[in-house]
């Protein structure tokens, strides 16, 4: 297909789990890789990925994928050359992606700014993610 | 950011999670807010929301945030100066924001009219949240 | 309403669960019958939907639906002409929806496409998911 890239894509990830966040990761590297803008803003369990050691934490939504574990399916990634969480979140980085942490879950969780990865720059309410999405071809909400 | 806000809005809110519902409310009335058109669309789980009390019943999508649980988070979202459910809901209704029951979530629920809120004004199927969907700039699925 | 139903539409199915399955294929084949163009990527979790005898497995993202279990779900859904989870796929193939196979996914859970079903005709990666969205007026995440 020769169809345009989005010029912009916004992600609310609400979610914490290995599986989504990988799911959010991939199509954000995959669009940006593309020339597309993209940003991540990072709400209730969804900080956690952007916390130190956060990604490596995360575990899948449910207890199996296809029969198996957490640990299996990092295992199963490796060996399937699927990058995994920390270095989906590092390539995001390079290549652009905005990634926002939610001021009021930050609040709720008490978490500080040091506690986040380098990666994510930026501290923002929910009238930033609105000002990404109004000017956003692709919104999802994970 | 002087991004113009998008001229309209739809969230399928489809979980009743306590943490998935704030956070469509409060993108919700954020937009609204804003000058935003925004429509939700409450169906299956996230049809309980809408029911009388179901703000209040609504619990944590995981059992601990940051190692809380359902009534922890709430009294420190009250510490927080963050609406409670119930509160945001009215204030959405109050703002504009358009609520539609799913009408074969209703069926399928025996959920009868007079059980859901009133700021709860339609009852409608797929069909009436394409039409929706078709004339708004970000279109969420929650 | 009078309003023009989208062009065309694309929805990323990660999750597995009947419900949220059941409101993919809804919407899905809601919008196909008014002539939108869909573009189903099932992914992770949602790849196993279209493996043969997927949609029959399904089970229900949380143990009640107003008290109700996955069993009783789908009587009610009979008692209440919804079209069960199998139907909807089929109805989808026949209007003309887009099911595309998680290429990545196959790999992780060592999945054949002769294992998948036949309405799913297509294998394709993020890029492919990446530029229907870029066409795409409604793009959701379920």
């Amino acid at each position: 297909m020769n169809m345009p890239a989005a010029d912009s894509m916004t992600m609310v990830v609400h979610s914490g789990d290995l599986d989504k966040a990988m799911a959010a990761f991939i199509i954000g590297t995959g669009a940006a890789a593309k020339g597309t803008k993209v940003t991540m803003f990072f709400t209730f369990w969804g900080l956690n990925l952007i916390k130190k050691d956060g990604a490596r934490k995360a575990k899948l939504s449910r207890m199996h994928m296809g029969g198996l574990g957490t640990a299996m399916i990092r295992k199963l990634m490796r060996k399937n050359n699927v990058a995994p969480l920390d270095e989906l979140i590092s390539d995001a980085a390079d290549l652009g992606v905005r990634m926002i942490a939610c001021e009021m879950t930050m609040g709720l969780m008490n978490v500080s700014k040091d506690q986040l990865i380098p990666e994510a720059k930026e501290i923002g309410g929910v009238g930033t993610y609105l000002d990404a999405a109004a000017g956003a071809h692709v919104n999802l909400f994970v």
